[in-house]
């Protein structure tokens, strides 16, 4: 399916709430895209089926049927979060990294943003991981075998050329768009120096692809080693699969509130919003999950499709409900339940 | 050689500043411990070659000579810090690395502790990290190769269950020494479950192992995911390799400048004190680099080999100059010297 915003008259959501408060916060998400009327193709949503639940009822994390009607019917997708059983299970395979790769969903774009005090000041906190996102440790070849010395387990790490071309690409148009243009590549090189070597230097190559005639001329390259990264704040950052997943939430606690923090699983040809936090066992039907980074993931959704006017309106409004500070839920130190920091929200759209 | 403190007269220590900073620091290391007079055996210091540095004129990032030298005449060392080439070299190989799995340093121990306003009071900052030393990502087998859509590269990560009990028992150690002896294991067991996974478990096992009845029985053991981990704050975590790397650094971001936090490489027969930071190109030469870390991970090394009262009156002389905030570095911002810092310190031993 393409991309190609100009000939829909609807928009097929697919909606993979799956466990936990994913169930809590994708219902909000879908309140909010609605709310948006003709600013976007008449919504339809789809719902599917994915997670710990639905492993221990089926046997199967990702039903074919998910993965079938994501792929054959839906324009795009949100995905709520996964609970991780706490001992390994036979056959259990986390569905958001195999639904990430069944559908080369190769970049997941994770902006993190404060809320400046007024509307139109610089926000503290304004940034974006790049996280390569179908390879690295995530390939999953795994064994274990009995040594001299007891078990011995081995994991594969694979880093290839085409896979850091295409991130590096999306990088180098993120950077390119914001006023900075810096991008910074996360890497530790210094031992892992063929795999990381080869991500580093793929990336910095990607200007010079044929074809790109200095289009990221502007873009003002830079490197840091992943361990260093993990206390400072860049423009855009450029990153493995692992590493990025460890760097957003580090970056997320630099707002307050992994709560607060979006994403998109970005493909050629598919995009799925999700938010960064995960299923929160602890604080899950208490109607207190905090729906806002799921809402900006309809948002950063909405954008990469091109429906710039209705993204727009979704993170206005949060972002007034953030600065307003009066409904927020518990992880922002407030007392609203989801369906108050809902209610605001779509007050404001 | 053996750790027992009982028949020595002297202390042999080997110093390897190595690059950049390491070699302001470390001199200031070395005033510290020779300011301890008869608190500890007298000391003896061999200056020892290894870094970037050494590679350019040597060709070898890691002398033979500096091994054999540590291996059979030094009770302990102190590393500085090293410089990474900005490119793959073909033959460079960080020498820390090597040095770990050389002597079998299978700990990697960083206490992070902040200063409290007052001597007595609680630290607001508190923690352990327990980094696994030897293998993970960090055994370094890597290899390159040409497949269809251009160069792919794989590196082998190992967990083994002796090198994760080994080191989940001096975690237990660790966490049984403190007031609330709760212990953290560290892994990302949802994507990687069998290398995690038997990292997790052999941990999880080690308290029932024989001729330990019982010891560990207070201890309370939790775990989190990695990037969960990354910005809340434990008592002891105990993590693989390369989680170890990098959450120490983002720990370290807790107590306000990496410039303080120390580690020891600890193994069964040897000990390195090492300062987290690294080789700080940037300030490199100016006089302005913190010396703290380095006289901490002396504390640490010195504490490590039974000598409790040297270790003591470093560590007290270290938070008071923190305490009175007058001769600080820049990190910190503060306005004095190395030099500076290090005379407030020896005054106070
Ligand atoms: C649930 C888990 C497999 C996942 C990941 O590691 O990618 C999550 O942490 C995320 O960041 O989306
Ligand atoms: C210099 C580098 C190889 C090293 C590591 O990754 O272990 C450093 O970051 C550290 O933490 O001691």
């Amino acid at each position: 399916r393409s991309l190609s915003t100009a000939a829909r008259k609807t928009l097929k959501i697919g909606l993979i709430p799956a466990d936990g408060i994913g169930r809590e916060v994708i219902p909000a998400a879908k309140q909010a895209i609605e709310a948006l009327g003709s600013d976007i193709p008449r919504p339809e949503f789809i719902d599917l089926l994915a997670g710990w639940e639905t492993f221990t009822k089926t046997g199967n994390a990702l039903p074919h049927e998910t993965v079938d009607v994501l792929r054959n019917e839906c324009d795009c997708a949100l995905f709520g979060s996964v609970s991780s059983p706490s001992k390994k299970v036979v056959g259990y395979s986390s569905p958001i990294v195999a639904l990430r790769k069944e559908l080369d969903l190769y970049a997941n774009v994770r902006p993190v943003l404060s809320v400046a005090p007024e509307a139109g000041q610089q926000p503290a906190v304004d940034l974006i991981v790049v996280r390569e996102n179908t390879e690295c440790l995530y390939v999953k070849q795994e064994e274990q075998t009995i040594g001299e010395n007891g078990k011995e387990a081995r994991a594969t790490r694979v880093i290839t050329e085409r896979a850091s071309r295409r991130i590096g690409q999306m990088a180098f148009e993120l950077a390119l768009a914001r006023p900075r243009k810096h991008l910074t590549i996360i890497h530790k090189s210094n031992v892992l120096s063929i795999t990381d070597g080869l991500f580093r230097e793929t990336v910095r190559k990607v200007p010079t692809l044929e074809g790109l005639n200095g289009k990221y001329d502007d873009v003002t390259i830079m490197e840091q080693l992943v361990d260093s990264a993990v206390y400072r704040v860049f423009d855009v950052m450029v990153a493995p699969n692992l590493y990025g997943d460890i760097l957003s939430d580090a970056a997320a606690a630099l707002v307050g509130s992994l709560g607060l923090v979006p994403s998109i699983n970005a493909g050629d040809s598919f995009v799925m919003g999700e938010p960064v936090h995960g299923s929160a066992p602890d604080i899950v039907g208490k109607g207190i999950a905090n729906p806002l980074a799921s809402i900006r993931s309809a948002a950063l959704m909405l954008r990469h499709l091109g429906y710039t006017k209705g993204a727009d309106r979704l993170d206005l409004a949060v972002d007034q409900v953030i600065r307003e500070g009066v409904t927020l839920t518990p992880d922002l130190k407030g007392t609203s339940s989801t369906t108050e920091v809902l209610n605001a929200v779509l007050k404001r759209i």
